[in-house]
């Protein structure tokens, strides 16, 4: 089972979550490349201290948009979000290369995540930028999600993430951060739902029935409170169950 | 000989240049990699073409100043300035790779190219990003510069290039745009000028003495008027006396 | 009747139509707040001459996108939209006032236009941000609009506009860009039909019908080609019929 | 005594110092403008608490330069320069308006103020921006800086400021922030220093040697470890020895 996080997401002066602390508990670090959070220098330093500690580095790839942290929705001409993506992913290898790597993945962030998740122009898109920048690249996703099915059609490998701290509809779509019981609150629960899905490959949905959760990495948030120690925990949780390594 | 010039230099809905036309002239083409100026698609597009049509495309690289065209000095911290230059790099190489080639040379873009050219820190930082990313990458400067020298001391390979249309003091650097001398406009003169640099390595500076001027490079403007026509000149009159292709 | 064009799109060392030709044919210059096109000296200047020339000078706000020209769509929050169309606004009467006027009025651009013509909480965060600045300043949009509505709801003054070239639906919408008959491009057509919206308010549909067309402003591009002339050419062929006089 | 500090310098999903704290024990807030930090929510939000709480409105203006927060020098054309600064005050007035008060005064930030401060180009930028949209607006700056002996020439009201934590060199300059004792650490001496300033007018430089540092204004810093503890005891400290009020 792989630990995923968003790391590198400051911009200049600005700081957010804590990537040292992070980079000893994932496997895998989501790095931004520029476009909604990440400057160069962040950008460095991250891949030289992921591929230090043999993290795997992945393109956190977004909208254009820095000022909404890229969560804003923002319906592109396809061919120039792929290009955009493109870019992001090609700024990003020349520092897992100064750093002795290279990308070994791709991921959607905020709102491209989402969008990509159930429309189909904009997830093409992605699938349209792995596929013209390097076939072999895996896209980490949502499974189930247009954007699975269709990396899948293209022949790219897809990684499925599960959620630690996020409740589950019985479709298999996580909840609504506008709902109460979008997010997990409670550590222990955290770590029983994150161990269920990497044995059994399922979670319980909010209504009580059991879903099927097929993943090979885990989700883990770094930039709320009391996110390294969930980290953490959720990774001492799984140890002791499965593997925890990059895929 | 090589003729380089600059081009994607426009930025979403705005163009700047014919890089069409300046694509059946040169043999090297900067390519703004989108900090001064340059977006994705742009640069996706002018890799292809540039591609099919045989000619080089290097990392036009410049600070982050799209509000100033790249054109205003700024007093970077070094290493922050390396690694805006490694992100710009690396966003090129993903176009060029998609398009089936790869980058092939670094060249500073306006108040960059001007402040390598005489501060140590900051043609530090050029070379410290070309020599982190590849080595054997080519950086095309002004000969005698600091930033020539720099590089060559770390072992680059430099490619010194003239301007078709500048005047030079006798010193060898350029006279400065605020003079009235700074431009050779007759197309004539121009072309004559080029032909003494590639075949004797020498141009009549503004004091009327011959100064030695060896460069492998000759740069082209694409965005004044008649820029074309007087590439084409400069192209037409140097084919007689020289092979003209890329270092 | 007011003849109303986007001035000052251009950004930095970009330029974007014929603002000092535009400037002698209409009598409001919706002029681009800087954040998906316009910069501040670009906007100092054509506030200058829109005032010495008695145009009125009116808020182009939009979204922030220069990438895009503000013409992709965004979700935004609808508090984060109207702050950022007050901060446009508050931009602009800086150079307003520096001319010797102030902002005249507010109208939205491209993808902001079209998403406050139909959706409501993006209509509303317009009015919003109008006023909140403002209940005196004016809004320009197209007659039976939702933003149309609820700036009329709460009081604002509406300007409603028609499209000098566009094609009109049946149900007095444009018709969408992608279709053949989204433009008009018969010069003498398009004096006819704007002579028809100012003399009797109504135009023809593309299904041959004659719908409302009650506007007090009418639209012109400044950015095709042939621009000035069109523009020219339909002031002329109103002076006849009515006043040219701003709103 | 004025007691003004940095206020607002987040920028979207990035927070940066303690504003709601630092918002209780100042009389002035410098609000960033949007150029180096801010974005129009924050401006707002900050807009609206310091009016509610009697804190005067200051426009922090800065260079455009998000990724290196105002820090780095540019070598501004001093038209574009001053239209950049207009920009910003029209655009924090904004938000003033709305929160029932107008902006009070103008203040440099980062690179802006240090080279305003020696630089005669950049400092009559400032200047002309600010006779440009009122000459009645004060510029918050160091005593003895060009920019004050620019300002107070042109008629502008100048306010000098005294820097609370920050070591002073015997000609009135500060100690450059490389050395080890450009900063003042203890909390005792800090606010020794500052009653000194404001009773007698006085600073000790680091020579040992007191020199006259007659300002009506003390610079808080907020974004340092402990800077809302340094504040509030600065301001205890002074409460005994002057009206602490905004100038």
């Amino acid at each position: 089972m792989d630990l995923n996080a968003d790391l590198g997401e400051g911009f200049g002066a600005w700081r957010l979550g804590d990537d040292d602390a992070l980079l000893n508990v994932v496997t895998s670090a989501n790095v931004a490349c520029g476009f909604h959070a990440g400057d160069p220098s962040t950008m460095y330093r991250v891949c030289r201290l992921a591929v230090d500690k043999g993290v795997a580095v992945g393109a956190q790839v977004g909208y254009r948009d820095l000022a909404g942290f890229g969560r804003r929705r923002i319906d592109y001409d396809h061919d120039e979000l792929r290009d955009d993506i493109l870019y992001q992913i090609g700024a990003l290898e020349a520092f897992c290369k100064v750093a002795g790597d290279r990308v070994r993945y791709v991921k959607p962030h905020g709102a491209l995540y989402n969008t990509a998740a159930v429309d189909e122009g904009q997830a093409s898109a992605v699938v349209a930028a792995v596929l013209a920048y390097d076939p072999a690249l895996p896209v980490l996703c949502q499974p189930g999600s247009v954007l699975a099915r269709h990396a899948a059609q293209k022949g790219l490998t897809v990684v499925g993430e599960g959620f630690a701290d996020r409740g589950y509809l019985p479709d298999g779509r996580l909840v609504p951060r506008s709902r109460p019981d979008a997010l997990v609150h409670d550590p222990d629960e955290v770590v029983t739902r994150v161990r269920r899905m990497a044995v059994d490959g399922a979670v319980v949905a909010v209504d009580g029935s059991v879903i099927a959760c097929p993943v090979r990495s885990i989700c883990l948030h770094g930039d709320t409170p009391g996110a390294v120690e969930l980290a953490r925990a959720v990774r001492a949780g799984l140890e002791s169950e499965v593997d925890i390594q990059s895929f």
